[in-house]
This record gives structure tokens, C-alpha cells and sequence, in this order.
């Protein structure tokens, strides 16, 4: 065996990985008789804490670090990132640990901000979002040793833990429900092209058209803005008029139906849409809209859960995958010319 | 000026923050001329790496701290939080200052967190949101000595410089457009009632009824959720029948227009609606929202101006009034019984 883990000393004890987390970091939320199991375990097992700081008398900087390559605007905008804000404070602050947060410009200055939060310990581990096709991140952070939680996208991190969701699974259902209406010419209004749950989506589509009959499926992708979502809304339905379109997040899909409004497309009955992430949002409009629901805040729970065991124990390696967005439909979605 | 940042010496070289970053790491990925030209403007300007700099004391944290006393499923459900940080952001970003961000239960954990933040140099300065009418903060934060601005609500902080917005004067605007427009029945539905901008509101309201001639003129507090919004819209529309209601949020304004919807109230024929906060939400539904419109991402860039000020000179306080809420009259609002 190599060296032992938090989870080797929960299954000794027979307590739980949280517990045995609280006993070793001396935190509240054990009893002492079970701490003092514990200690003695990890003593017998000759566990040792990972960090540098910690073996050198420092303690951890109570932190996690999350770095966004994204317009500072981006998080005023989607209420993705706010709901998993709040997912993933909800859970930290429970242990009193706080959030890092900074927009940089690109990929080369989040990298250049790992380094630098790493070398001072201003973190004890890094959340990682949209991830990309080919991700120059994740062999950084695997050189620098630091633990690091890649939210999106399975396998092939570079053996970095992440949780992501089934983004194929998701969008075959919305397109097989759509099809299942009567629906043969679906559009897409895409997020941002160059991350891989985009191309995931975009490819669940694209398959789609041999297997379901579709005469048309086009995906067109945006920067995730409710700007450039009704501009790609105006697009379609001055065009080919696809009966149906499904967005890649709610703030998109109100856009499309401001502007199906705009111009006169009565929604559902002539054209049915469907949003990705369902928020306040989708529920609240006239007609509401179908979307595909995601709990963005237990997500944020999710990721803050599995970071905290990294941190606790760096030599663990999680992949967890998240419940796949599940089908709401609303007044948004009907059978083609109803 | 502080101390210099790598963009400053990108700024100097002429080259990305990323190749500053590269040269002064001894990294690969910039050629040996560049490098050589970097590490020259670093020593002409005094740069200091982090971890040297900290060593000698007195050097920053370059992260603001910002804690916040509200449940963390309020960072998700408030766009006006979203906002903010967006705008905050957009501005410290430009500075490569990091947010610093932990959710509290109260305002005592609240004073026990900049205790700690402080004495652990783990921020620059702290940024307050929420004063409340009697609020402990200011004076725990004007004993420790560091640098601090005070988001809505102004004079009186203990000498902490503020940036806040003329809310009774917001209020008022929207109360006489609704009196002008014939209303005389008009309701409030409030956020929480142990804060500052709260009460200014409400007083305000209060203080038009012999003005305006207002037959009714009651602010129902809330915790600013949708679900209390929507709650207190249904009480209102069982009774009394205001035939205009004012809400603090436009998320709480959305609720309401949903609970009209259900009720079989016509908007704005049999009720008027008017939202505190613009947002994408309220341009988007149907009817669109009238609404008190803020820049709150300009709001966040104006916060985060004078922090970084303040925490440049430590005496300086600023007292900073922006731009009063402005009306953006849209679908919702018409004379009663229209």
C-alpha cells in the first residue's frame, strides 16, 4: 500500500472521511473519544499531511482559488456562475473556508495566477471551470503538485478529480423529445465553441439527424451573451425557420423569445423553445419556458465537497459524475404549427 | 503609485502579463532577449516577488475582502450580487486583485472573520455591503485600522468611507410617477427590515400619503427572496387590492408578476409593477418590468475605485454619492383601470 489515505483511516476507524478530516485538521464537529481513534489510527497507518505549509509549521490558507478566464461581465450575466457561487460558498463556509476569486484575460494568465497562488499559499486548492478541447491547465497544475478540482468534462485530466455532467445525455433527450413532438428542423444557439461541453452538445445534435429524420439541425455558436443569443435568434428566424431551438442557457433562451416576440413567432405555436439551465428565470416568463434543470447550486455543493477531500487528502483522486440534467417542460414546447 | 504589478511592467516592456510572469518565474516560454528586457524594468521599478516581499513585511495581500451575512443561496438568487462582484471584478482585475470571499451566519462571525483576515494579512482591505441601522461592523473594523469601504448608507460610519445611493430620493421618483398615473393605492414589497437602504424606503413611502393624497400605503418587509416576493404579493391581492406595488428587487418584482399571472390579475391594466434593480429579468418578460434602473456593474467599479484608493492611502476617506436609481418606465405600469 502506498501512502495512506483519508479514506484508509475512515475504513480502520469505521467513521466517516468528513470526521476523520475534522479530527486531523482540529476542527469542531467530532467527539473527542472518536478523535483521539482517529489520531491514534493515522499514527499506527504513519499518515502525514501532504502540504508543504503544514510541514514547514505554516497552516492551510483556508481558501480555494477560482480562477476565470472569462469578461469580468460573464459573471453579472450568467446566473450559472452565481448559483455555483452560492453552491459552492454554502458548503466552504461551513468550514469557514473562503473563496479566491479573480478574472484574468486567457488560459497563460490563469496559469502565471496558479503559480503565483501556489508559491505564496494564498490557496490550498484550485476549482477549475470550462474546461477547453486542448487544456494547457491541467498539466500545469499537475506539475505543480497542488490539489486542484476540474469542474466539466470527464477522464483524460491529467488525473486531476473533477465532477461533470453527462452534456451528450442531456441534449439527446431534449432533441429526441423535440423530434418525438414532430419537430424535423432544430436549431441550436450554442455557448462558446472552443469549450468541450459545447462541442458535446453540438455533436449530440449533429448525430442526431440520421437517427431521429431531421431536415435540418444547425448549431450556431455565441459567447454565451443574451446579446449575441437574440442575434443569433434574429438569424434563424429571418433564415430557414427552424421549428424549434434549444439554448445553451436561460439568459440565451429569454433573449430568443424577446425576440420571437419581436417579431411577431408566436411561441409555442410556431416555434417551441428549449433552455439549457433552468433558473428563476425560466419559470417566471409568459409562456414559461421548458428547460433542461440542473441544480447549479448542489453542484457548486458537489465540487466544494470533493475539493475539500483533495485538500484533506492529496493523494485521493475523485470522479464524480452529477445527476444529468433532467427535461422540464413548460408552455414553451409544442407540436410544430399548433 | 503602489507597488508595481506585473502589469505594470508589461505595460513598460511592451508584452503580455503572461511573459512578465514566465521571465520573473524563471520560466520557459519567453525568449532570452525578452527576459533580459523584463528582468531590467523589474529592477529599475523595485519589483519584489510575493513571497520576498511578504517576508519583509508590510507587503500586500493584493485581495479584497469581501463577507457576507446573508444566507449563500442569496449569492445565487440576487442578480444585484452577481452584478456587484461583476463590476468589482472588472475593475480589481485590472490590478490583479483578487475578491476574497466568505459567507457568514451573522454579524458577529462577520467581525470574527475581519479579525482574522487582518491579523493574517490575507487582505488589503475590506469592502461592507447591508449597514444596518444600529451595525457593529464599524466600529470593530475602525479598531483594527484597515482599510474599509462601506457600500449604501451614507455619513455616520465611524469615519469609514462609503459609496452609496440617494434611495429615499429613488423611492420618491417612483411614488410620484405612480400618483401621476392616478394610483392611490399603492403597496411596497420590501427586503429585509433591519437594513438601512430598507428603511429609507419605506419612510419614504410613508412620508407621501399626505403629499400625494394616498389612500393606501403599506411596505410589506421580505427576505428578498422570490418566494417571499410572491407570498407577499398574495396577500396583497387577497385584500386591499393596491393597484400599483412597488418591489426592492427585480427577482421579488418577477415573483409578483407570476402571482398576477396565477391570480388572474391583468398587468398592468388591473396592477401596475415597478422592480428596484434593472436587469436582463426585466426587459424580458411580458409585460417588461418598469423599472428603478442602477448600474450595479458601474456601482461595483466605483466600490472597487475607492477600496483600492483607501488601501493606497490609508487616510483618505471617501464619501462617494452615485448617481440616484433612475425610472425606465416599460409594459408594466399604466393608470389604473386602464
Amino acid at each position: 500500500m502506498g501512502r495512506p489515505t483519508i479514506a484508509d483511516i475512515a475504513q480502520r476507524v469505521g467513521v466517516s472521511k468528513g470526521a476523520v478530516s475534522f479530527a486531523l485538521n482540529g476542527r469542531p464537529g467530532v467527539s473527542e473519544a472518536t478523535r483521539a481513534r482517529i489520531l491514534e489510527a493515522a499514527r499506527e497507518m504513519n499518515w502525514r499531511p501532504h502540504s508543504a505549509a503544514r510541514a514547514l509549521g505554516g497552516a492551510r490558507a483556508d481558501a480555494v482559488g477560482l480562477v476565470i478566464a472569462r469578461p469580468a461581465s460573464t459573471l453579472g450575466v450568467e446566473p450559472f456562475f452565481a448559483h455555483l457561487l452560492s453552491g459552492l460558498q454554502a458548503r466552504l463556509s461551513e468550514q469557514q473556508v473562503a473563496m479566491h476569486l479573480l478574472v484574468v484575460e486567457d488560459a497563460e494568465a490563469e496559469i502565471a495566477v496558479y503559480r503565483e497562488w501556489t508559491s505564496a499559499h494564498r490557496v490550498d486548492g484550485f476549482i477549475l471551470i470550462d474546461p477547453k478541447v486542448r487544456d494547457p491547465r491541467f498539466a500545469a497544475l499537475k506539475e505543480l503538485g497542488v490539489p486542484a478540482v476540474v469542474l466539466g468534462g470527464s477522464g483524460g485530466h491529467a488525473s486531476l478529480s473533477s465532477v461533470w455532467a453527462d452534456d451528450r445525455e442531456a441534449m439527446l433527450s431534449v432533441v429526441d423529445y423535440l423530434a418525438a413532438l414532430g419537430h424535423r428542423r432544430i436549431a441550436h444557439v450554442a455557448g462558446l465553441p472552443g469549450l468541450r461541453h459545447t462541442q458535446r452538445r453540438m455533436r449530440a445534435l449533429r448525430d442526431s439527424v440520421r437517427r431521429l429524420g431531421l431536415v435540418e439541425a444547425v448549431s450556431l455558436p455565441t459567447d454565451f451573451s443574451d446579446a449575441e443569443g437574440a442575434a443569433a435568434t434574429r438569424t434563424l428566424l429571418s433564415r430557414g425557420r427552424p421549428s424549434a431551438i434549444v439554448y445553451d442557457s436561460d439568459v440565451m433562451a429569454l433573449a430568443g423569445l424577446g425576440v420571437a416576440m419581436e417579431m411577431g413567432v408566436r411561441v409555442p405555436g410556431e416555434l417551441s423553445i428549449v433552455a439549457f439551465d433552468d433558473s428563476v428565470l425560466t419559470r417566471v416568463t409568459h409562456p414559461s419556458i421548458t428547460s433542461l434543470s440542473r441544480d447549479t447550486v448542489a453542484l457548486g455543493g458537489q465540487v466544494a465537497e470533493v475539493m475539500l477531500e483533495v485538500i484533506a487528502d492529496p493523494g485521493a483522486r475523485r470522479d464524480v459524475k452529477t445527476a444529468t440534467p433532467r427535461l422540464v417542460v413548460r408552455r414553451s414546447t409544442a407540436p410544430p404549427g399548433d
